[in-house]
């Protein structure tokens, strides 16, 4: 009967240091956003196609979560972007301490939104919280209309979703009204926005939300 | 001091479990491939393009792993393959437990190649035995071909590499150099299959190795 509580105590642990995370992100006024996605649909390239947006109050800073490779990070960096790089060393997802050690290397009082990109899985991020604001899931076009019904968990957790890739709708024959309905049905209101990270379509839609979402309450 | 003896027995578990399906299927003279990949990589259609140009000596049999949904047994039901569908329920991959529990559930003496489709997931499934005789990584070109740099446990685990969706290499400007490179580095022996399943392009050379691979020794 011992087992259990340590497990408990495991969860309860990341829990209250993604409290912290938020606490202290809150307290330099910071809006964080955690990007979970499958590998390869595009997450840098969409944090890097809304940073080119950006109004001039939401200052950009980057997390980048990878088990291994410095690639995200430096794509953000060559863009003159606050970038950390965590690596899991084979873990499947970001959790709570690695976001706690990774704070302390941005620099807080210059940034406003911190975009943090979780490792490329569509599974096993969605159950680690990290002291965000939002989770953003981003699907991409190639990957499939499917997907709402095949990984709902990861859905179920987003407070809003991304479709990358759009300017391959009809390469792939994506049937967008099916991923609709599939978002819709493990989770009514988590808007979806239909963007290209390539050509910028759908973009302008994202941003003005994000930036309601970010703007300080009351 | 007592969890990580109870850690230990849960993994032992499954290896010895997975090597309890390796003796059913050998007992029936099934050649098994675990396929790993991310979602959305095509899996199942590559699955269906493979079926499609089997020699007569290879009768396929499916067993699909997802969280939720039959999407995929369904397709590959409708093609007259015997196939199970594992729902992990939320699960981040299959375990040998779940392969024991769905191989009674297969004509075992019709079939002599058990295709397992495992979650999609790029990471967890690389650590989980089954009980295969090959671990097959699908790649796929839209995910980028810096996937093995990101993502080398996987690859490291593969007996093989099929990158699929070939015909959208110039569409997505994807490096097959520098993704074989990434290949090579973290495992310089596996063979890495350039397709599509949709073209059919580079499928006979799959096939030929598989059935070299899936041959009775000696």
């Amino acid at each position: 009967m011992k087992t259990i509580p340590v497990v408990k105590e495991i969860l309860n642990a990341n829990d209250q240091i993604a409290e912290e995370n938020d606490d202290l992100l809150k307290s330099h006024q910071i809006f964080a956003l955690n990007l979970m996605a499958s590998p390869g649909a595009g997450k840098t390239t969409f944090i890097l196609a809304t940073c080119n947006r950006l109004p001039p109050a939401l200052r950009p800073g980057v997390i980048e979560g990878d088990l291994a490779s410095s690639i995200d990070a430096d794509k953000i960096s060559a863009r003159g972007i606050p970038v950390v790089q965590i690596n899991t060393g084979g873990g499947c997802h970001l959790d709570a301490p690695m976001i706690r050690s990774a704070l302390p290397q941005l620099p807080l009082n210059d940034i406003t939104l911190l975009f943090i990109e979780n490792v490329g899985n569509l599974v096993c991020p969605a159950n680690f919280k990290l002291g965000s604001d939002l989770n953003i899931v981003v699907a991409s076009v190639p990957e499939g209309h499917d997907k709402p019904y095949k990984y709902p968990t990861m859905f179920v957790a987003a407070n809003a979703v991304i479709l990358n890739k759009a300017d391959m709708i009809e390469v792939f024959e994506f049937d967008v009204d099916y991923f609709r309905r599939g978002v819709q049905m493990v989770n009514p209101n988590a808007p979806i926005f239909i963007v290209s990270s390539k050509t910028g379509a759908g973009l302008d839609d994202w941003i003005t939300w994000l930036a309601q979402q970010a703007a300080p309450k009351g």
